[in-house]
């Protein structure tokens, strides 16, 4: 976690068009596990081996993308230290009261400079996996579905004031930056973290605020990848680009696009980051490879195609 | 190997436009190993777990593209006996003595509908891996290189009298169709083996004779793969396309370029076939998946782009 | 498959010693796919890549061990002419008519020097994989169940007279030697194949005749055999030894015992063999390397308990 | 990092009988990248993934052994207040000054009840990765060597007092309990971290103090435990046991002995751990599980034999 008290990505709010739709998806081919349901009719999802109650939430509406990403903090009081520096910060920052997601305590939200609403929160019921706390098996064959996916993992965020979210982050949240992408002086993409994962969130400048790029979960290896692709290729699920790696983060990687055309990763990790590390620095001339090692080449739908 | 007594795809000769170019690709990157060069300046190449001592002939030329494939037999016998049939079928057969090529028998030369040149031979010198015959690891660090190719697996042709080809091969040589894929009633592509791979020849039909699609050669998982990706990012080997999956053989997959424009795959296999199976029946609606089987799309420079 | 038209081990029938827990064994654990029964209380299975109707039988009785193994060959043709060049070369052959087995063609049983009794047979049902045989995916999600073993893939077995079994195999049936295992002059194990995996079976010299050290079933990569693993610690089945490879064949395998106490081996391949190869050699003072390779050491239980 | 601004694992001390000796195995065979030697002869070494200059440090002795570990905070304030309360703790603590090893600022030496040396330290020189910091590769082949370890990950240590020094760990240096064996009410195991990977140090019960069981080095994959498995085979290097899972971290690890009976360990991690998760608690009627999870067996020498 960050020296602030940040412990990591605790869920993604997606606007989705048609919920049953949504929900094969998420559930059958993803491998999310529902895991509650509230009057509004969101629908509350965690990944097999994620012990809070939800990670994902997905609300009906008539625009797909992200309501929101909240971040857990590790107790209470880190909550209300960072809702007043977030405050002196300049962000808008709004208590939303326990309850209002189920099984989730108060929520701070705020939102950015890339116009994106992120929450804080320092509590969220333990439901647990099924393999509990005492002797666990490593994994239970009958909760993983379609890719298996592990975990909620990061999202990737378009937004105009890339510089000011990244401030915002760093300064105010503690969050340290893995690498950024430059075009000479100007940066033109941040992945930060607050762990030791390469990302928990990333940030590319775009002339919109607001967008939504992707939300991605974790698996744990190149085999998962493939096993993703094999069930993407199965069920006709639109495929954007993958199984490929990203020189950026190292990660080995799929993207696709959910019913309601939110695109999705699912991916796989390859460094530990440490906070005492220099940032990575990726420039302009070598921006192909940076996104896609394999082809050394960009591709206008990844680049350019948000929600 | 077929009841015809053909082993297996023994060996393909490559035209190159620059020997030393070709040489870090195919040594330095794919990872075949040198083991001898002729007067005519050929370079003889094979893979680290070949015992043959050649699978892959590289010779200089102005225009890239296939000379010739050879498939080995089990015996002077057969080699005799099908030279014969060969004849018979109306082939233009060849004879080519023992030591034209170094450490190779008697050579039975080939054309065929299609209008590529093929060989068989029963001898080749015995070379060897580097663990030997007695009481040999499984494989040895100081042999891989690359992406640690294993062995030279097969051809994909494209030609015109796809049919003629393919009579070929099964009446004459008595080769096993895996799957063919149909336009209705014309087929259009044909996998063909003489043993338990799910190919050791592909055939797909186009307006010109005589094209080379790739060359092919096998890895053992879905991580070799990776790695060959990783190392075609670093170089910047042209890719094709990949990491992915073929719908067809369901081989895990990625295509590249030699310096010469000449494609080539490395691939790991995923079934075994048997000469009791029906052949797999890939429709012209399901061409996408059938060829990737991740995209579901076709991709013009995979099906056009022939040396 | 070999030049005497055998295609493949088919089939293996085996003792258990109750029926329910051997089906909670080989179908939930392993993943077999049960495909029928008969009057006489017996259980067909099948690997969820096989498309012949079985390839496993259990037959409750009251010891556990191997009623006998069956080998497809190619037509009815070459089961009459192998019928006879077992009865010449000394064989007992019993004619086994069509339907003792369901979906089973007619059987030409016949025991061999090391007391264990083999079977061919030509005609098997057709029964197929999910996926089909039109536009298949590689898998199915919904087929996989437990350590998704692929296929029936081999046995060991023990027995006195290796020589004369040996003989047999090869000189009657065309099966080639892969691997021979040797204490000086003497040959104290054999492995054999009729296609080019490295085994379909292998033999151990043994004072006793017709002893049944495992049967082995095939998996994809070493990733699923560690899958298999976790299995195998969940579920408290008594593990022999793995996960580990060989020496000899190079596979990357598990062992354990089903709930009669037959061994069981789940395993990956790692080489592809060819009818030109000479056979590997491997000798007495590195045994231990040879069997277990990564240890270098041999396990009392593995080299003595058979059933 | 903890709350207290505590890193990770930075190096470990081993002792070794025979310096020459212990190169070949940590060099040749884990793939450790030798950056430096000092005037007392002592050997500095690196994995390929770590930036830092060293983090094993091998010194020729008279008996195998560790003699301290080390863990690098986040700024010389973290190191001197932490100084500060280790001594209120009770500690001995030592300040040795920089250069003392090579590459490594000051450095806070200090004991532990289970009678082991540790150390803290903020600054240590950058070497860096063969890929750098600007466009890099994932890996590049040429540092790639043997098992190919990615970096020293963390200690298991043996001592009388466990509850002490889990208590120093996690009450002065903020580190977080992530799995407990307990024998009743007794606890026998801890395993304990200062960031997200299951583990950076565990300590288990043991009549004698100050004795270490092994060091342990990352590996990314299960396919990278065959391979450093192979490698334990053909250079018969003392195996120990694996490859096999742990229950407890569900790590996929294999162990083995350096030249001077130290025991090693390389694995691959396969859990991400976060600070508010609750201790998983082993009870001794599972400990075979708990620690060899496809065995479900205790091996009397894994838990007895120290150096």
């Amino acid at each position: 976690m960050s020296l602030t008290g940040v412990l990591r990505p605790g869920h993604v709010s997606i606007r989705v068009l048609d919920l049953p739709a949504a929900l094969t998806h998420y559930v059958d081919r993803l491998g999310l596990i529902e895991s509650d349901r509230d009057e509004q009719g969101r629908v509350y999802l965690k990944g097999w081996d994620e012990r809070d109650w939800f990670s994902v939430v997905l609300r009906e509406a008539d625009a797909p993308g992200m309501d929101y990403m909240g971040f857990k903090v590790d107790s209470p009081a880190t909550l209300d230290r960072l809702a007043g520096r977030l405050r002196e910060f300049g962000c808008k920052v709004e208590r939303i009261p326990a309850g209002e997601l189920k099984h989730c305590g108060e929520r701070v939200r705020f939102d950015s400079p890339t116009g994106h609403s992120f929450e804080l929160y320092a509590q969220k019921d333990y439901l647990g996996t099924a393999m509990g706390l005492q002797n666990p098996d490593p994994w239970h064959e009958e909760c993983l579905k379609g890719m298996q996916v592990q975990r909620f993992d990061h999202c990737l965020l378009y937004g105009d004031d890339l510089d000011g979210t990244v401030k915002l982050f760093t300064e105010v949240l503690g969050f340290h930056i893995s690498e950024n992408v430059m075009d000479g002086e100007l940066r033109i993409g941040c992945f930060l973290t607050c762990g030791m994962k390469a990302h928990d969130l990333a940030i590319i400048r775009h002339p919109e605020k607001n967008r939504f790029h992707h939300a991605s979960f974790m698996l744990g290896t190149w085999e998962d990848v493939l096993r993703a692709a094999d069930i993407i290729g199965r069920f006709k699920i639109p495929l954007d680009i993958g199984p490929t790696r990203h020189g950026i983060t190292r990660g080995r990687t799929i993207y696709f696009f959910d019913p309601s055309g939110n695109r999705n990763e699912v991916f796989s990790g390859d460094y530990t980051y440490y906070p005492d590390y220099e940032p990575i620095r990726w420039t302009a001339d070598s921006l192909g490879g940076a996104i896609f090692y394999h082809d050394q080449a960009l591709n206008e739908r990844f680049l350019t195609v948000v929600t």
